[in-house]
């Protein structure tokens, strides 16, 4: 069996009628094609290969919609008939990739999980720089400095897709925003967000060549989040989940803004003190 | 070995300078103790014995800074000198609880991670009944209507404990609040924060009988969430993940509100929501 017969471009709509016959179907561990999938799991790969993994209808039809489409998508074997699964299939087919049906149990090996989705894709890299970004194409942008969880990683996205904001620009050393924890945390909003990962040295001095107010989450010389006034475009910066923002990032800042902590335990998180600011900045420049 | 030695109460500051020695050490997976504290991790047992699990170092520090002791505390053999572990250690033993040391293998088991906590509890259930509840001592009051999430739900105790709410309201059928993800993702507001769980048929006689303003997050109906005015005793009602609130719940709220949503992806999450409209309530009753 060769593994390029899905691999034609250029097909009409008329040859599309032909999808089902030519799915390839992959059964062994050991194939090559499985085991570059797997290997996407892990970040070195990734990078080298300038791919990454997401899984599951919603995620895959998050993101169709925003217009990426897999360029190997693996689907369950058997697998019940779905309207939305159908079209990211024939969208696969008809930019020229692979569809492969794959067993359950090497379905669970590329996502990791005993109970996998029947759905996992492998997606060209979707990273971008500073210089390709547009900063008044969004009023809101979120900047996260050294955010090491990949679930929060993931509700930033979200919260950035929920206000409507342009991107996610990671200063220093973040997870990875690719990693299948950080894309399955996103719920498709790693599709529908400008992603930038760059050190601070080069953030700040792109930032002031152009229009953009710093806001940064802090505790030493802040004014009330409410109290402060916001416009765009607002780059919201929240630091490290540990250790908060390094002192000298928080002083670069045009405002520094803190927010009220009643608790008892360590109550807020990062990501949650980004969707508190996030919408206070989205009331206030709409 | 008398499995008792430990359980002497009412010692006196000199006794607890023998604790080093009054630890009890368990050896073998079949052990009943072990058996039993493994059960927790099911739901069913968790109801049957009233009793629940929490791990790791910061959320026993957080139980004890709130006045929660385990009952019984399982600790790694040969842990690192700790102070903040001793200090949990030395209170378990004052109120008659037992210390015992278990091997790396037997607290993986217990907590379900490869890599355990050095320190697993057994606490008595903290979940309260609405006529426990004194709803003038706080100004906000968080209701979370059939949420699924263990980490949406573990999530909202932490909002609740980050605004200073009394504690979290759970109608209809909600994830277990002490199951050990949703206990993990409190980051120890599991430990602060009232928890109640009831039927809605339940909640809204008793919230009618009080004080108390119930607003819902709603589509239908609902005023843009920063317009709305609030009043303490505030009770924050967000529903289920997937369905949100069902019509006549919102329609029973006093105000209904909603919140901005431009993105594409399904973006905000009920955790999240609850977390913006927690702040905006706060922001504007103090």
């Amino acid at each position: 069996m060769s593994l390029r017969c899905a691999s034609w471009s250029g097909w009409s709509k008329t040859a599309l009628v032909r999808i089902d016959r030519l799915r390839l179907s992959i059964t062994g561990f050991s194939n090559p094609r499985i085991k570059h999938a797997r290997s996407l799991r892990d970040k070195k790969f990734r990078k080298r290969e300038g791919q990454f993994l997401a899984e599951g209808l919603r995620l895959l039809t998050e993101a169709r919609e925003a217009g990426h489409i897999p360029r190997t998508l693996f689907v369950a074997e058997k697998r019940d008939p779905q309207p939305l699964a159908d079209l990211i299939e024939d969208a696969v087919l008809e930019r020229g990739g692979d569809v492969i049906e794959v067993s359950h149990d090497i379905l669970a090996k590329l996502s990791g999980k005993d109970n996998p989705q029947a759905l996992v894709g492998i997606f060209d890299d979707i990273g971008t720089t500073l210089d390709e970004i547009d900063r008044l194409s969004a009023k809101i942008w979120l900047v996260a400095q050294a955010m090491r969880d990949p679930g929060n990683l993931g509700t930033m996205l979200r919260t950035g897709d929920a206000v409507g904001a342009g991107g996610l620009i990671l200063i220093d050393d973040c997870t990875d925003p690719l990693s299948v924890e950080a894309v399955r945390a996103s719920m498709g909003a790693v599709f529908t967000q400008a992603i930038v990962q760059c050190r601070w040295e080069e953030f700040l001095p792109w930032l002031r060549s152009g229009e953009g107010q710093l806001v940064a989450t802090s505790l030493k010389d802040a004014v009330p989040y409410r109290e402060a006034r916001y416009a765009a475009p607002c780059f919201i910066l929240i630091g490290n989940e540990a250790r908060g923002l390094p002192d000298d990032y928080a002083a670069a800042a045009d405002v520094r803004v803190k927010m009220p902590m009643l608790g008892k335990a360590d109550s807020l998180n990062a990501a949650m003190a980004g969707a508190v600011m996030a919408y206070e900045v989205l009331g206030q420049i709409t």
